[in-house]
């Protein structure tokens, strides 16, 4: 379990707010002492998910059980409106998938995964050079010549950040490195990982070929064994070979959805207040930092909110579906209910460990609650942030179409140590942490649920 | 990569000596500043060896390969008499090892690995009601009734110790566990990985069913899919099942060998000293800590005392085969050479990380020879222990047989994080600490090799 030295003070200041509550007051009032002082549904439902459900696959029977899972909770935790907005996807399954160095050395076996959406290799698997590229740029400013009918290899290493920024840069490999190897002839793609750790466990993510291209395998290797494929190519007078067995398949046409849930407001008029996280997760692991941590964040939150008294904005939560794919649920309930007014949307899909940071993309008229919500969270030391909020991406659309967002930024220095990996498991959450995110999201949610029409849209 | 304080020091003391060197004197002359200042020999063959050979199992082909690569690194480097003295013993292979955890919940997939000389469960496997253990113990004293027809499970969890001495007490589920659990009529034995790290890689390491009891299926999960388990038995209401695949087989007496070289001592009627390391590995990975890195450590020292001037006796290098399995190799040398007179024996097995004591079991006569021991590390951050040298497995036979014994005890709190797991791999290595190592072996060894007659047998 991770030690953050910054978060004595948070359990200094509950063990004071506590006693200071025991002594002058019989109940709690605020959904902050609520959230400090009470039973941990986040953790609850963090558990309970990753326990009883495990992997959360898009479209799978597992997200389907997932999704009963959620509404039975949501409802037994006291919401309203609590229900399953179905949807259908297209689906793609993981086959075998196995990787090997066969030359110049003896063959040694490489932990792998297929990324999602890759091509299949065939049963008997297929065996190639390497071409290799220092990172994304390296691949895209090459000639044909250099990857025709060759393993295109990036090795570009990430490097840990607090905010996760390094995503957007080395994820390129991930994202598009296989539409330019298809698109240079090339007949697969291995990357190392998009990940910061050490360990044998590749980081699955999906790659999205570009129209017209046709899928070619496509993998992620650890980081351990991109560092022995790099050793050997050092070593080797020539060429160096990969042989790739990778079988999946598109099976077509799925159910998936969305489970919805609110916290009905006092005036029925005002626009909602929408938060997001979302319920499927990669088949690799039980999911546990991505995402159902921020499904038990944001419904404990709101549980908090509503346990405080009914505020004045109803809030809704999204439980998306088929975030990890292609943010299907995101776009299934734009589609369903991107022309209703919302007043602001945020959503909790960085893991568990505590919020540093806020960031905001309010309207003018929203200058003093941004005011008030900044000093609201600096006791539990979050700092404002100078950027623009961007929000998760099942809220993308609502925001891309003009919806104010908040972003609760949680530290990501240890995420892509786990993320997408069979090591996203429940052992890595820290409590005292993904208590902190519940109680700086209660404060920030009952300041936006209780805020004025001239305020937010 | 590990950052040790005490370090600092060594590091100093090295930039120090390297000055005081250039400006006094044209060469180094002693085997310790040889270590210090020159190439690092241990860091070329842990990394050569695991980087062109990978993993070397006992008996397979891999090992043989291994075999081929020690003898030519070990005659380049200079040593005399290297040859590899093959013998045979028999072979275990693991085949399919999958597992589930298949109600009261939806089928979980758990990472496993089979415990070697483990039965099969056929290719359609076993499900079979957990019989729930905390420890070994708890197995021993239960009665037949609530093991029989189930599938035995124990949760000890090992926690890390400096000297590894948790290995012991914590091991006996995977050394004992199966043959308990088999005279008890289990089906099947899966235990909690022997191990101190929080991955999906399960921990590999041999188990030995007694005289006249049949094998049974023996895997073991790791640390986080045990809490897995252990999590779903606390929500159940009723029993928890579990589903094995492991279709390992023996397939019968292969060939071993023991690679041996030696420093030849200037009086060759002087016994030698013997120091060992094991070239076997487990398959799951390439066996960096264990133990690449011991046989580069104690070929590094070798060849710094030989290079500083020819000791008075010979140093005889034993890169012992099959020790993971039953230590074959180190039986083989004993049965061979097991009459001859050895001075004094050591090996490392304990990975790459700093020595941080030093025991002896020595005779009488050697009192002195054990205090110059004692200060000659004492610079390098080693103390001098209380306890008993126990010796490494390849020269136990030795020991028990009463050679004398000393060891440079590494510091194994982290050892357990990797040891037996997909993950013991070169990214693992400190070079600073696999450094250490080296200086301290070659501070030892030019004392052991030149030690007289009447000190040493
Ligand atoms: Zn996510
Ligand atoms: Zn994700
Ligand atoms: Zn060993
Ligand atoms: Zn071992």
């Amino acid at each position: 379990m991770t030690q953050h030295p910054a978060f004595d003070r948070l359990a200094v200041f509950a063990v004071a707010s506590l006693a200071a509550t025991s002594a002058f007051a019989l109940q709690p009032t605020s959904a902050v002492d609520l959230a400090q002082q009470g039973d941990d549904p986040a953790w609850a439902i963090t558990e309970g998910l990753t326990t009883e459900i495990g992997p959360r696959p898009a479209g799978s029977d597992r997200e389907a059980a997932a999704r009963k899972w959620a509404v039975a909770t949501l409802r037994n935790m006291g919401f309203a409106n609590v229900r399953d907005e179905p949807y259908q996807m297209p689906v793609w399954e993981r086959g075998e998938e196995k990787a090997w160095l066969t030359s110049p050395f003896l063959p040694q076996r490489l932990a792998i995964t297929a990324l999602g959406n890759s091509g299949s290799t065939g049963p008997e698997g297929i065996e190639g050079e390497v071409a290799y590229f220092a990172s994304f740029d390296a691949l895209t400013a090459a000639p044909d010549s250099a990857v025709k009918g060759k393993i295109v290899f990036i090795d570009h290493q990430m490097e840990p950040t607090q905010d996760g920024s390094g995503y957007g840069l080395y994820g390129r490999g991930r994202f598009m490195g296989p539409t330019v190897a298809a698109q240079k002839g090339a007949i697969a793609i291995v990357i190392r990982s998009i990940g910061t750790d050490n360990h044998r466990n590749p980081h699955a993510g999906v790659t999205n070929f570009a129209e017209g291209v046709a899928p070619i395998p496509a993998g992620a290797i650890s980081n351990p064994d991109a560092d022995q494929l790099v050793r050997q190519r050092n070593r080797a007078a020539g060429p160096i070979k990969l042989k790739l067995i990778l079988t999946p398949k598109t099976i077509g046409e799925r159910t998936s959805g969305n489970v919805i849930a609110e916290v009905p407001g006092r005036e029925s008029a005002a626009s909602p207040v929408i938060i997001a996280c979302h319920l499927d997760s990669w088949d690799l692991a039980t999911g546990a930092i991505d995402d159902a941590a921020g499904c038990g964040i944001i419904a404990a939150a709101a549980k908090h909110v509503m346990t405080a008294g009914q505020p004045r904005r109803t809030i809704r939560l999204l439980w998306a579906g088929a975030e990890e794919v292609g943010v299907f649920g995101g776009q299934a309930y734009f589609d369903a209910h991107g022309k209703e007014k919302h007043a602001v949307a945020l959503e909790s899909d960085f893991g568990a460990d505590r919020v540093w940071r806020v960031d905001f993309n309010l309207p003018q008229s929203a200058a003093d609650l941004q005011k008030r919500i900044g000093l609201a969270l600096a006791p539990f030391g979050v700092v404002t942030g100078r950027g623009k909020a961007q929000g998760g991406a099942d809220v993308g659309a609502l925001i891309q179409a003009g919806v104010p967002a908040i972003d609760l930024q949680q530290d990501g220095s240890r995420y892509f140590d786990l993320h997408h990996t069979p090591d996203d498991t429940l052992d890595k959450i820290d409590p005292v942490q993904l208590r902190q995110n519940v109680v700086v999201w209660a404060a920030t949610l009952s300041l936006l649920a209780n805020s004025s029409d001239s305020e937010l849209p």
